[in-house]
C-alpha cells in the first residue's frame, strides 16, 4: 500500500463519503464490485454523487458525472476503484470521464479485474488526466473484499453459517433443529442471506429440515438456492424445489455407474419442476464454486451440515464465520455438532480464527470471524 | 419479600456498605455464610464496620461492635445476616448485640439454618431491641445463595466449567486438550478455583489429562481436589495424589464383587500417599456433594469430561454454569464435547439458562448463566 502524500490529505474525508455511497449497495452488486464516486467542481464543492446498484445499471462514476453536467470541466472525481477501460455491458467509464473534461482523479483501489488492473487509470494519464491513487486503499480493497477473492481465486467468498447450543450442539439426536435461536437471531440470517448471491445446503439439510433457505423477501431476486448432492438421494417434496419462490440449482455427481433408474427418475423429476442441474465431475465444495463463479455469485452462504462444512473448510471455500449460540444445552451422545472431522491430531494444528466480532441478537450471542488467508 | 417502608429507606446506603464489607470475605467463608456489619451511633454516625472472614473467626457483627466499644450503646446495628442465637465456634451474636446495648438491629436476611431462622431476632426482641428486617432483601439472598443453597438442600452449589473451541469441542479426538483457551482464561480459572471449596472430575479427566487443579496458591488451603471414581480406575502416578501441593478426596464405589485384588491394591497404593478415600454407596454426583456437605464445602467446581457432567446436570448438582469459548475451529466426528446424553427428545425440553452474562478474557469469551432452578 501507498503512502499518501499530506499535500493529498484533503480528499480523504470526500473518500470516505464514495465509500459510504458504494456501502449502500452492499451484496447486491454481484458480480460486480461495490463502488462509490463523488466529483467536485474546479472550486472544490461537491456538484455530484453516485454510486453502482446493481450489475447492467450505470456506474458510480456515469451517475456522477451525469449529476454534475457541465460543473464537473475542470473538477475532480474521486471514486472508491479505479474507472474501467472494457466494454461490458456498460462502455467504459475512463472514456466518460475524460468526455466530461475532468481535470483530476482520485481512486482507493486498483481494480483487480484483469480486464482492468491499472489500465483504466493509463488511460486517463494518456488522456491528460492527473491521476492519484491509494487514497484510503485499505478501506477500499476491505469493502470489496468479497469482489476481490472473486477475482483472484476464481471463486466466490464463502460464509458459513451454523446455530448451536451453549454445549456445541445443532440438533437433538433425532434430528430436531427448530428452533435452536430465538426470532432475532432468525431474523438476521434473513438479513444475511439478502446479502448472499447464493446459499447452499448438502442432501442431508433437505431431508432432515426441509428448509426454504429465502431472504424472506429482503432481496430480490431472491438469493440462488443450491444442493449439494453426489447421489440425489432427496426428497420427493421439498420447500425447495417450488420454484415460484426463489430459483433452486441442485448440483449433483456424474453417474460412474451407468445406468440408476432411481437417479434418472430424480434428476426428470427435478428437471420437470424447472430446478437448474449440474453435473460436477468432482463433486466437492471447491468445484461448486467455480460454477457458482460463473454464474456471478461474489459470495455465497453455507448453511450446511457438519460433513459438508468441514469439507468446505478445508478446501478453502470458507472466508468468514458467523456462529450463533443460543444460551440452551441439549446434550447427547449422538446429537449434530457442527463440524465434522477435519483431520488435526494436535492442538498447534487447528484453526485460529482472526478479527472476531461479537454482538448479541436478542438471548443469543452472534460471533463473527475471519479465517486465516494463509490456510 | 417484605416491603419497606418509606421511613426505612435512611437504612438503605448502610445496608450497602455492610455488604460489600460481606463481599470481601467471598469465597472464604464456608461452611459459614458471608455476613457484613456496621454500627451507627444514637446520633447515626459511623461508629465500627466488620465482617466475617472465615469459619472459626469472629462473626462480623461481632467485629463492628468491638470497634464501636462504648458508642453502639443506644446505637444500630446494619447487618446482612440475622445474627445467630446458637453457640457454634463462637457464641450467640444475639447476645453480644444485646449486652453491647445496641437500641436498633436492621437486617437484610432471615438465617435460612433451621439453628436460627428467625430465632435470633426474637431474642433480640424479646430483650427490647427494635428490630427491622428485609432491608435489601434480595440482594443479600443473592450475595449469600451459595450458602443458602447448601443450607436448604444438603448439598454444595454448583458451578460446571469447561473450556471450548468456537465449533464446540473439548479436545480433539485424540484427546488432546492443552491448551483450548489462552493464557487469560487460564488464569481466570485458578480465580474461579480460589472461590471455591472443591473442585471435582471424574477418573477419565485424571487419566487423560493429569490435571493439577489447585488455584495456584490464590487460596489457602487450596480447594478440595476430589476425583469421582466409581471404578478406582485410576494411574499410579498423577499430580493429584501428591498432597504436599493440595488435599485430595478419591469417592469410589462400593466392590460389589467381594474380592478384587486390584482395586484393593489401588486404594493401598493412595492410602499411603495420605490421599482421602470415601466409599459411596451409590457413587454418583448427588451423594458426592451430600459427603462434600458434611466436609463443610458451600461451593464446589465442576471440571469433569462430558458423561460426569451430564449426570450432575440431571441430578440437580449444578446451579451456575460458566464456559470459556475459544475463537478455533477443531472439528472431529470423534472429538470431545462438552455434555454427554442429557436424554432430551424434543427442543421444547432442552433446558434455558438465565441470567446470562458475557465478557471477554483476552481473545476468549466468557459466557456465565445460572440453571433454571425448577429442574
Amino acid at each position: 500500500m501507498r503512502a499518501v502524500a499530506d499535500s493529498d490529505q484533503r480528499w480523504i474525508p470526500w473518500m470516505r463519503r464514495a465509500l459510504q455511497l458504494a456501502a449502500l449497495a452492499d451484496g447486491h452488486t454481484s458480480p460486480n464490485p461495490l463502488v462509490g464516486a463523488v466529483v467536485l467542481d474546479p472550486s472544490g464543492a461537491l456538484v455530484g454523487e453516485g454510486f453502482h446498484a446493481r450489475a447492467g445499471e450505470p456506474h458510480a462514476e456515469v451517475g456522477a458525472l451525469a449529476q454534475a453536467g457541465e460543473r464537473a470541466k475542470g473538477g475532480t472525481l474521486v471514486v472508491t476503484l479505479e474507472p474501467c477501460c472494457h466494454h461490458g455491458r456498460t462502455p467504459p467509464c475512463s472514456d466518460a470521464v475524460i468526455q466530461a473534461g475532468i481535470a483530476r482523479v482520485v481512486v482507493a483501489l486498483t481494480d483487480p479485474d484483469p480486464r482492468v488492473a491499472g489500465g483504466g487509470l493509463q488511460r486517463l494519464r494518456d488522456a491528460g488526466v492527473e491521476v492519484l491513487s491509494g487514497v484510503l486503499e485499505a478501506d477500499a480493497a476491505h469493502q470489496n473484499r468479497v469482489f476481490v477473492h472473486r477475482v483472484q481465486t476464481g471463486r466466490p467468498w464463502g460464509l458459513l453459517k451454523w446455530a448451536m447450543s451453549l454445549d456445541g450442539r445443532t440438533a437433538l439426536p433425532s434430528g430436531a433443529s427448530q428452533w435452536i435461536s430465538g426470532p432475532a437471531a432468525r431474523a438476521w440470517v434473513h438479513r444475511l442471506r439478502a446479502q448472499c448471491d447464493a446459499v447452499i445446503v448438502g442432501g442431508g439439510t433437505v431431508r432432515a429440515d426441509d428448509p426454504l433457505l429465502t431472504s424472506r423477501g429482503l432481496r430480490q431476486p431472491e438469493p440462488l438456492r443450491v444442493v449439494l448432492s453426489r447421489s440425489l438421494d432427496l426428497p420427493d417434496q421439498a420447500q425447495l424445489w417450488d420454484q415460484s419462490v426463489a430459483p433452486t440449482l441442485v448440483a449433483h455427481g456424474v453417474a460412474s455407474d451407468g445406468a440408476d433408474s432411481e437417479r434418472a427418475q430424480r434428476l426428470d423429476a427435478l428437471g420437470v419442476a424447472g430446478v437448474t442441474l449440474t453435473a460436477l465431475q468432482h463433486c466437492e465444495p471447491q468445484q461448486l464454486l467455480e460454477v457458482l463463479a460463473g454464474r456471478g455469485c461474489n459470495r455465497v452462504l453455507w448453511e450446511c451440515g457438519p460433513a459438508l462444512a468441514a469439507a468446505a473448510l478445508q478446501q478453502g471455500c470458507v472466508q468468514e464465520l458467523a456462529v450463533v449460540v443460543a444460551p440452551k444445552l441439549i446434550g447427547g451422545a449422538a446429537a449434530c455438532t457442527p463440524l465434522g472431522e477435519l483431520g488435526f491430531t494436535a492442538m498447534d494444528q487447528v484453526i485460529s480464527l482472526q478479527q472476531i466480532r461479537h454482538s448479541s441478537l436478542a438471548e443469543d450471542w452472534l460471533l463473527q470471524a475471519l479465517l486465516p488467508t494463509d490456510r
